[in-house]
């Protein structure tokens, strides 16, 4: 048993105004991460699945990016009505949100073994 | 194949001044993060090895924390002296480096298995 099940990292890096790769702070990253945080804490899940604020994750035409370790499963465009979804599918079931996948191949390349 | 073959997080979270359990930042956390991102370009590593500031890792007595995925090993007290030895001897021969490993029960409980 490693000291997380489940790692979640939440894209939070915020670029100057008008950037042309925008950014996932202005797409209300801090407030999916917080809801996660909040969630996860209420159900009792905090000791064994983390989710924590990150740098750029490079993916920045997909923000807000989340991505779920150990499979390194990439969601895009997550908003904080994805949150109860991720939890309750996939850190609790184990079965990844397809609907939310990042379908670009550079990401989730193959099947995610978990 | 996943988008990174290795994706490191560095701890870059900040406390007040005085707070008893210290901080990672305060523990020059954003450099060793630089030279991770710095070097792995360098050495034409970045494309499959991505190294990102992360949020409160809950480590903090261990600090400057580390953890590498897909793989979950946990270093702790890295320094910019260390950089290197974790990129030429883990991200590049797979073998972790077992001097920074933190010894804490709660980290690291299992074989690493890559």
């Amino acid at each position: 048993m490693k000291r997380f099940e489940k790692h979640i990292f939440v894209c939070e890096n915020k670029r100057p105004e008008g950037h042309p790769k925008g950014c996932c702070a202005d797409k209300n990253s801090f407030e999916v991460r917080a809801l996660f945080k909040k969630r996860l804490k209420e159900l009792g899940f905090s000791a064994k699945v983390r989710s924590n604020a990150a740098g750029c994750l490079d993916a920045c035409e997909h923000g807000v990016t989340v991505v779920v370790y150990p499979e390194q499963f990439w969601y895009g465009k997550v908003t904080v009505d994805d949150v109860e979804e991720i939890i309750q599918q996939h850190l609790v079931k184990n079965i990844p949100v397809e609907r939310l996948k990042i379908k670009d191949e550079k990401f989730n390349k193959d099947e995610i073994k978990i």
